[in-house]
């Protein structure tokens, strides 16, 4: 298998200016090349250090990749670099500059002879068209090994990246086994419970099992070189081993999947939040066409509001308190009722930075569900920022209501 | 001045799953450390290759930060990599060990002997808490060099980075003309239009200004070499020339100062959400104490929730439609009546992806705000994804409800 690596060229990528989207998208498309990727370096606008990253990578990769520095001004150094780095001369090409200043004769944008950089190239190297920009880019053979060079505004990089270039490197460095992959979503389980699970099946080849931890949930990745059907058996047998925790599968959310799931019962949703203050019905609302089975909400946030907008009793807020398994059985009740809704979800609790004014720890948190039959509430002890308190309730709130969905 | 080299661990990464955002933080935040940044080093789950990539930052680096692979999980392989590549053992922390026990008894998460991996650290290392996860951060002295080892999930990664690791590299590595920095934060006003009234203030060089466009708002960080008080009065200048445009400055949140600014006048505050289905409410509920001031809202997503829960009347929703500036005035309207609140802030509209059933097109949005004097509506027309529309709306509603209550 061959094996590409990228270089990010920009001290604006340095000072975090702006995100790597393009390296991302090169990430996205490499395994369905069947070429493998290993490292990614990303460098400022300086010369030295632009031809280091480009000798290092030439000394362990097939495919060498160049993101941005190809524009007309003097911090565009990615050419001299790459002469630089191949030992070669960087060449005019009289040819390609009368093309450039008839583009800019067309477009009517001044010419300013900074512009006729753009025309250079490193002796044996090839332009590529660029039809969004006036900066081409640059295919540098060099035995066995190739630098391709794109500009990096993402307008012009990913048109070529996804076109003329992934057609050229799958017929000079494509792998004869594609890969392909599909993720699978686990929520209710942690990612060392899934992989004590899956001990054995992590250790497989092909397909290759990859874990990976977000708040709440662990991806599966699960990728198969040269035949998709592989993936089938090691899904399933995956599904037989973690069972309902597997709520979806690649574009699905556990907020799509319970609003699938509601949709399927033909019950309505509604969301009574008092510590998420609106994060539960602006994931659920997040998912286009969320209209047909979402209702609507209520942020009942003060004590008071608990009492008018969901008929909380006095009782339980004066009793166990607001933040309580009963108020939020109450909640999620009240939300049923005042909506008129079959299924309702609720939240309350302490998301910090100081214990309540009843003495209620940060953390501490409640989340319910309320349908036709029953009532079902969970107690959590969260430790973290108030952000990070706010966004396990969510996550905690929404994996309830899948479980109780799920049956 | 001291060299920073970033490290980013995880195979996730290079596939181009998730987008490095901690790395963007890290280069952000060095300049004003006074520390240097030259190089990104991206590498997978891959023990080699992850001891090459430290060993060669060793090499030209004096900070090497290294992000992710701290988890419990057999592919979390950077202790075992820093140790290698210091060439100290690697050594379990009993007393630690019992830390973690006891934490995941008190979040009622099961425990699995594979968890003890985060209780390891390279000999001589110190442990970095992490009070939002399990997996601490490592500080590893090697001479007068330092690797500095976080977890990834940017949840844990930011805060800190933001708190403990930052202070410790300004007082171990920064640079002798500390750098100081204030940010001024701008609503209402483009990038450009921003841009043309400091246009000489811009080339200042003690202090700098440098622009920083997020969605809706453009930051300012004025940045003074060694005397603080160089930034007093270029403060003042743009402020003089920015005006009330000038929402706050540092850690303010447009919502903190919406909410600062009701306080003020002795207001409780309301919302009535339909586009953005609970944004609202969240980005408010998200600063501390909110609840002085925050009573509750109203998530009307449907039509009949309109009337039902605002009592936004048929002939309003039959004649201008759900997404129109009388339907967003009416539920500002009622949401006062409903709630009991002095100030209201309301959306509508159709964030897509595809024309609604009046067939209102895709980014038609309608914000509104009442007080106990006047109603007020605006309308924009946004183009994007349902995501960027709804983040849009939110963002335009809570710049409305700034401009009404600064006045």
């Amino acid at each position: 298998m061959k094996v590409c690596e990228v270089i990010s060229v920009g001290t604006e990528l340095l000072m975090g200016q702006i995100a790597d989207t393009d390296a991302q998208a090169i990430g996205r498309m490499l395994p369905e090349l069947g070429i493998a990727h290993y490292h990614r370096q990303t460098v400022g606008d300086n010369l030295d250090r632009l031809v280091g990253a480009l000798r290092l990578a030439l000394s362990r990769s097939d495919v060498v990749i160049t993101i941005g520095g190809l524009g007309p001004t003097e911090d565009d150094l990615t050419r001299e670099a790459i002469a630089a780095a191949l030992s070669v001369s960087l060449e005019a090409d009289e040819s390609f500059a009368r093309v450039l200043r008839q583009m800019f004769a067309t477009r009517n944008l001044p010419w300013v002879d900074s512009q006729f950089r753009q025309a250079h190239r490193p002796a044996g190297a090839e332009f590529l068209d660029n039809p969004n920009g006036s900066a081409p880019g640059l295919w540098c053979r060099r035995g066995n090994q190739v630098i391709v060079a794109m500009p990096g505004p993402p307008g012009e990089f990913l048109p070529m990246l996804g076109g003329p270039v992934r057609e050229r490197l799958i017929r000079e460095f494509g792998g004869a086994e594609t890969l392909h992959s599909r993720i699978l979503k686990v929520c209710s389980l942690g990612e060392s419970v899934v992989e004590d699970r899956l001990k054995d099946l992590l250790a497989s080849t092909n397909p290759t099992i990859a874990p990976y931890a977000k708040p709440g949930e662990v991806h599966l990745r699960l990728t198969a070189r040269g035949d998709a059907s592989l993936l089938d058996p090691m899904v399933a047998e995956v599904r037989r081993r973690l069972g309902d925790s597997v709520f979806g599968e690649d574009a699905d959310t556990l907020e799509s999947v319970v609003l699938a799931l509601a949709r399927d019962r033909g019950w309505k949703l509604g969301v009574a939040e008092s510590m998420t203050g609106g994060l539960v019905g602006a994931r659920l609302t997040g998912v286009p066409g969320a209209s047909d089975t979402f209702a609507g909400g209520i942020i009942a946030y003060t004590p008071a509001q608990k009492v008018g907008l969901l008929g909380v009793s006095h009782e339980v807020l004066d009793g166990e308190g607001p933040v309580s398994s009963a108020c939020a059985s109450a909640m999620a009740e009240g939300c049923r009722e005042q909506l008129g809704v079959e299924f309702a979800i609720a939240t309350t609790g302490n998301a910090g930075p100081t214990a309540d004014v009843d003495g209620k720890p940060v953390g501490l948190t409640y989340v319910a569900v309320a349908t036709p039959d029953a009532n079902h509430v969970e107690e959590f002890k969260f430790r973290g920022t108030r952000d990070g308190n706010r966004t396990r309730a969510t996550q905690a709130a929404l994996t309830l209501a899948y479980r109780i969905l799920r049956g």
